[in-house]
């Protein structure tokens, strides 16, 4: 971690130690992860021993235009608010095929198709994002995407209706591996 | 580097041993890398002893549209041709302001002005070319990108008409480091 960047790298580690208690843990697609009984976030890459753990790097948007990032912006809150004492960490892996896309089909089903934007500006202040990229931090990492959500309680079934929203989209045809990771501050 | 899938990672290694012998190093813009007289190209994350070692990986079109995508692969050939005695290495980096555009903004600037896909069309089949990125394997990478061209002595002329042309290019005001090192098979 260079002196004046922002972090980028995380770390989301799997075991029986870490500031979120896990609720619950559900295999959605593909291969399931070692139930465990804690997660740990931490900047960098810590290698404190766990059952799992989990790498991605916070990039540059991909398909977002000027005018979504606008009202993005607008209306996100950060991490680490003191209400928010819910989380999840959703893993996801997508398919050779889609990487194989080109970007402009790849943009027409993110959100032309799949309101992938607009379904998380719905939910915006309540549920706060931060998402990780894993697929080129080196050529073995096991998911492709790590989105970290944090919201209130009383947004619990607010956040339930955005990630139904998400997996009934055509974009989530093109995920072959997702795990969705529940937890609380402990 | 996993069984049945091409290797992605690749490092580029500066010092006095490897196959392509270095005829020219020029810094373009920003910090220059040191002298060397040798380059070494080998996939996966080589530690061999070096002056210098860069490392990229080969990613998804983050621009390309099919038609484009379609237009490229009829036209491109691969890496490795017996008449390609003649390579260039380009790391660069590019600002953050640049990061901090929106896609459509970086695809207006990419295509719509600067013409980077319809430019390196022009020089196909004769320069192949592989792209790397730097930026998303960890926080401290010193460029974004590596890229590496292959082509005959014959169009070493053709080549520079390229280079001149992209650097020309409304997309290179956001370059803040770029080193071109040029090298023939040793």
């Amino acid at each position: 971690v260079s002196g004046a960047q922002p972090a980028r790298v995380f770390t989301f580690a799997g075991g029986d130690a870490g500031a979120w208690r896990v609720v619950g843990m559900t295999r959605v697609l593909g291969d399931p992860l070692p139930e465990v009984s804690r997660v740990s976030v931490t900047a960098g890459t810590a290698d404190a021993p766990a059952k799992w753990r989990l790498r991605g790097i916070t990039s540059n948007e991909r398909y977002v235009t000027r005018d979504e990032k606008g009202q993005l912006v607008a209306k996100q809150q950060g991490l680490g608010r003191p209400e928010s004492t819910r989380a999840a960490l959703i893993p996801i892996r997508k398919t050779a095929a889609w990487w194989a896309l080109a970007q402009d089909e790849r943009r027409r089903i993110f959100e032309e198709s799949s309101r992938h934007v607009r379904i998380g500006l719905k939910y915006l202040p309540a549920v706060a994002r931060r998402l990780h990229h894993c697929r080129d931090l080196g050529e073995g990492e096991p998911f492709d995407f790590l989105t970290w959500f944090e919201y209130a309680p009383a947004d619990a079934a607010a956040f339930d209706a955005l990630v139904a929203e998400l997996r009934a989209s055509e974009e989530w045809r093109w995920v072959e591996r997702e795990v969705d990771i529940r937890v609380v501050r402990a």
